[in-house]
């Protein structure tokens, strides 16, 4: 089979974990030269690719693979941009020159659910074109959200970070309980999901005393009363209440606890959970209320990675380059659980156009049947992909993050007037 | 001189680092078996003295000790009281009478500005009273603002967080740069001061191009026009603008910069410093707009210390207890910084009363001329602070503080009637 090039560009949000998908995905197109001539990158993703943006990654030797893999945020840079379906083929025909102009014969795409219906779509239209390409998926995202997996990397990493947060804060609050009673909301990402939320029930090891007290997740309609009757039983026990928001709990009649907003793109912003519940107990029950929002610290946190999400992360990177060498297009890898005690898992082939625009949402058992906390069983589930730490270089007391330079390709077309 | 015992008490919020001034505190005193019979830690801080809540800290061998200096919150509790100076000397009454229950003749008192002017007046009230009492301070905040010190226990460890936090969340958001432009505002907390904001400068290394690009703080008034104009210019420049903003900034009439919205009821809601400056940025410029409140995930936390600060919290325990056994009453010990490069420090002795009730702001010369940034010599007095790394045991991924048996002493007393 001729040999040619190999592109990989990252789609939506970013996380702590995603460079290691690059940096292993890189490595192992390097490591068949007969198959894989050059080796790029997209900068700033899908829309990178249309700008003809292409970095060539020959310049990270094996020491800036290796902090490549370590280094939160996404150092090509990543996009929140859908393919069109409704503009003729324009941005279509765009990609395909694209890929033409620098020989592209694999496209590796690092994203959510909407970018694995992209690596379908892709393929569909290679295939139409009668042009050689063979477009895999690389599974990402805190949300955990991705059908078709048992798991999605970065949502390790950030679990980890927002269970050490839950568990810290409790410790913080347990430690001024006075007579008034007080509560702590932190507000967790996870869209429509409550996965990240879950994950903060780690912190209270089983105990029931420990915070988060409550987790509110949006598989479970929010119940105001229910709620405030439960944190109001926990206050007057304990003196305080850590409760866990996450930021896409819904009413009874679907809407958001806070007004959403859309952005010029049409992204729905989802925000103000947190400080809504918070508010509602200190005007309901006249609690002190402090709240925590992570924000892009719960997604960004190399400090203190998941060894278990980081090795996911490299496994699929590497595995979506061997996927597209076998021949395989439309697809992506995904994480199978194959034992909990200890917890083993390994790699298997997911098919991008079954899941596009779908949500993993928890499943009810992992919900507690008042749906004001997660089950044991979501605690298993989520316990050992927060497991293990990675060493990362300091310096002056900070991650030593390493800077990259990302040498741009010539381009080789007209500029793409987007 | 005659054995007496020792009690030791928390005030005021908690930090990452202030188990290690109890620890160092409570094995300093041990080491004097000759001067010192039990060590007592109140329950609560002074409120736990008042109501009679002695723990006997005997129950602590050397491993728990050690494990108690490198857990956050604090294990004792905490309380926000300040004694009262017109209640006709009741409380006052009521503090001796449980000293003498106790036999206390030592009180080592941890906490900040006004916890040091309380070691001077308890001071006071035991020569007025002929009571046998060496009254010694541990100063302990993450607002850095005690007077007197050259740095305080527990803001190392929380700029170092912070630092750490808007590090990656400026990795993160320099990710996603897309044409729209846009903004992350992360709120520190540091009252009155902006210690805490100035240290998120340390997250840029030096370089203008990386986050934080505008610093707030509360030494400089806010002026809304030249701050809209410093966002703009760099978001026009970069793609992008990271904003850190101290929870106390002040417009230049003395105001508070709260943001206030209408709830669905029309209900006029105050928030918090940060999501003010978010959205006023998205409605006045049109940016995209996202703000990290990280609360008490700054001052808790115990998986990222700063080793720098632990060692001193450690120091400035050991001392107390060493001050009060050389007679000095009515004092702490202060932190004198005697190197730069490398740093040095070593422990002074400073009156307690003396600074009572006063603030230590920001130095004129750490605040940029403009009062949109901190300046290179506010870095370098704070880069020290937040030096080296400590490591803290895990398990399931998560540290593992421990559990601390509080074996309290039996109360002599009448209950008290607070």
């Amino acid at each position: 089979m001729a040999q040619s090039n190999l592109l990989y560009a990252h789609s939506g949000g970013v996380t702590a974990v995603i460079n290691a998908s690059a940096s292993a995905a890189i490595g192992a197109a390097r490591g068949r030269p007969e198959r894989i001539g050059k080796v790029f990158a997209a900068h700033r993703g899908i829309l990178g690719v249309l700008a003809e943006d292409l970095i060539d990654t020959a310049c990270f030797d094996e020491a800036a693979l290796y902090r490549l893999s370590l280094r939160p945020g996404g150092v090509f840079g990543s996009c929140r941009f859908d393919l069109p379906s409704d503009d003729g083929g324009r941005v279509m025909d765009r990609l395909f020159e694209v890929f033409a102009a620098h020989g592209i014969g694999y496209f590796v795409y690092n994203g959510g659910n909407g970018s694995m219906d992209a690596v379908g779509r892709l393929g569909d239209a290679a295939r139409e074109r009668g042009y050689p390409l063979l477009c895999v998926g690389v599974p990402k995202t805190v949300d955990n959200d991705i059908v078709g997996t048992d798991c999605c990397p970065g949502f390790g990493s950030a679990a980890k970070f927002l269970a050490t947060s839950m568990l810290e804060a409790g410790l913080d609050i347990r430690s001024m309980v006075g007579k008034r009673g007080s509560v702590f909301v932190m507000e967790v990402m996870g869209r429509n999901t409550g996965w990240l939320a879950a994950a903060t029930a780690l912190a209270a090891g089983g105990d029931p005393d420990a915070a988060p007290h409550v987790v509110l997740v949006p598989e479970a309609p929010f119940d105001e009363e229910a709620f405030l009757a439960e944190v109001r039983r926990i206050t007057e026990r304990l003196g305080y209440c850590a409760i866990t928001v996450a930021e896409g709990i819904r009413r009874p009649d679907g809407g958001l606890i806070m007004e959403k907003s859309r952005d010029p793109c049409g992204y729905i912003q989802l925000g103000g959970a947190g400080s809504a519940i918070a508010r509602m107990i200190h005007e309901r029950l006249g609690y002190k209320h402090h709240w925590a929002i992570p924000d892009y610290l719960q997604r960004a946190a190399g400090h203190w990675l998941s060894a278990t999400d980081h090795e996911q992360a490299m496994a699929v990177g590497r595995a979506a380059v061997e996927l597209a060498l076998d021949g395989h297009g439309g697809c992506f890898p995904a994480i199978r659980r194959i034992g909990d005690a200890p917890y083993r898992w390994e790699i298997g082939i997911e098919d991008a156009a079954g899941i596009a625009n779908l949500e993993r949402a928890l499943p009810a058992a992992f919900v507690r049947a008042d749906g004001l906390h997660v089950t044991a069983a979501a605690c298993d589930y989520i316990r050992p992909l927060i497991e293990g730490e990675v060493a990362q270089a300091t310096a002056g007391g900070l991650p030593d993050y390493g800077r990259f330079a990302l040498p741009f390709v010539t381009r080789r077309l007209p500029a793409w007037e987007g």
